[in-house]
């Protein structure tokens, strides 16, 4: 009898992996509107939808601390499930959080860690409900599951997007990777001189972007103030290029992406070109911006254009036409998972 | 200036860690209504009070993957979610899972934790809605988060218990942990001799009951059925001693057990007894029997007394008097976390 052959993750990668694991699930409730395959899955609650989101922080994976302090990490740990829950357009409402943690940390590295996760509950208006708490056996684990509210009406899903719609993205993208360039450049420095004083206060901008990221809460108000319901919407963590891909691929349409489009901060920039990295690429490529980029039909757009925290990328084409970059010279440059082709540039 | 002393995280505990850590938080949204310390949290949704639960376990903590099969590891992390949804009388509905992974696992791995969290969604009616997948630098990662609802009417805390209360209890304790020890002995045999075939057949039910444990939703259907509101409830994860006494803290009450009245299996009995054990300490102290402990009015209990799958361990009493088994000679020997001390028998 001929073994099955071992089948390795990596062959599958993150979104395979899931889709692959539970394509056999069935719904059964009817109060389940959405479940796997957006930015939170959605729950009917009459006169509103729940959104509900989760996401595992690992130590080693997701974060490194020898560079981030507990406080900023506790954080971000709420800030970037907050931004799963603003990309459904909804309000964040209650958090759970649970931690394994090793006998390595004392109390007090725990209790700043706590203090990062209350501050969020208080910026983003948001109770902590629950969670649960482990000793663990290797490193420190965080896992946490935000809860929001929107109206039925307004809730954005990532395959809403229209041939025609202006594509928008808030803030300015790339920073949070120069921040992680710019930490890990520090490391090395550490553990090369330990004696060393960090050189950070440079780059502050970049490095808050990575260490405590913020959740475009503002933008979702923005948008109803505005009474603009977004056609689609996503929040960037994984770089601009895969998330643009995500909003293609569920709303079947394609992507014209102007260059030089893309919003970035100068000491993005001026940190990137000292890294030598092209500065688009931090945005394309880079990720954990946990900016929001949605797509808005062209008469609702008037209605936010002045707004500054938002930008235009392009717009909404025909998914035969795909995804892809226009230069200056009319070239089009396919955007591709992994970012837009520079070499052909 | 005198540094600060390190506060090591086992002189709190799980519990007053916990406690510790959050008692600053403040409440914000008019939708909590519970949050930390119960076994889920509550959020009010009009109609219904919707209960969140969340649960963490760890590789070398929670489960042994040298004898915990993938399937029945899958099947457990559900089931003990929806066991705290049951504990608030409430119906499960919707869950999310998380993994970190190592690559050292195949995704054939996964796919055996997948069919098991499948069949459990099923057998319990449940939709898993999301979930997160990441590569983990250490061991496997199982985070889950159980949504289920229940009539405001109906829902059953920790703190609701009176004095004069029937305390009930489901099904029968200890075996979890006696089929913790059976798979204990098989492994240390197993290291010792990797030819060994294991012998499991004789234990069936105390190895399935540890690998393979069921929520009791079965029970908050026969209770409605009833029309039976429990006046507190809670769950056995950590052992029927331990669970008593949060009742008792949270209804401020004390409880009389009568000795002998612990529900016990034949075979949990008879391996205890195999392994020095007294049966009775496995259900005060083992914990994982995931049964539902509970307390009624005298009224109520005349309504549910011929169910099978319930049994009277003894009555509430007051605060002042504590928590305590009555030994048949009269003797009152107080309950501790730790199980209630057998020596002074």
């Amino acid at each position: 009898m001929a073994e099955e052959k071992r089948k390795e993750l990596k062959e599958l990668g993150e979104f395979g992996l899931i889709d692959h694991l539970t394509k056999g699930f069935k719904k059964v409730n009817m109060s389940t509107v959405k479940a796997i395959g957006d930015d939170a899955a959605v729950i009917d609650r009459g006169d509103v939808f729940e959104v509900v989101s989760t996401d595992l922080l690992l130590e080693g994976v997701h974060f490194d601390l020898r560079y981030v302090p507990f406080k900023h990490l506790g954080y971000k740990a709420i800030a970037v499930n907050v931004s799963d829950i603003a990309a459904m357009n909804a309000i964040p409402k209650q958090v759970t959080v649970s931690i394994g943690v090793s006998n390595r940390f004392p109390v007090q590295a725990l209790e700043e860690l706590y203090i990062g996760i209350e501050a969020a509950c208080e910026n983003y208006k948001i109770d902590l409900i629950g969670g649960d708490t482990s000793s663990s056996a290797s490193g420190l684990v965080i896992s946490v599951t935000a809860i929001g509210e929107v109206e039925k009406e307004r809730v954005a899903y990532r395959s809403g997007a229209k041939e025609g719609d202006i594509i928008c993205v808030t803030g300015d993208l790339g920073a949070a990777y120069m921040g992680l360039q710019v930490l890990e450049r520090e490391k090395q420095e550490f553990l090369a001189n330990p004696n060393m004083e960090p050189k950070l206060a440079d780059y502050e901008y970049v490095v808050q972007r990575q260490l405590k990221p913020e959740a475009r809460v503002d933008v979702v108000y923005d948008l109803k103030e505005a009474g603009v319901v977004p056609t689609s919407m996503i929040d960037i963590s994984d770089g601009l290029s895969s998330e643009i891909m995500h909003v293609c691929k569920s709303s079947k349409v394609g992507a014209q992406i102007l260059s030089d489009s893309v919003p970035l901060d100068d000491l993005t920039k001026q940190t990137a070109m000292e890294f030598n990295i092209n500065p688009s690429v931090c945005a394309y490529n880079g990720g954990e911006d946990y900016e929001l980029l949605f797509t808005v039909s062209k008469e609702d757009f008037k209605k936010i254009e002045k707004n500054p925290d938002i930008s235009t990328l392009g717009q909404i084409v025909s998914e035969k036409e795909g995804a892809f970059v226009q230069t200056k010279l009319g070239e089009r440059v396919p955007l591709t998972a992994q970012g837009w082709n520079h070499a052909s540039k």
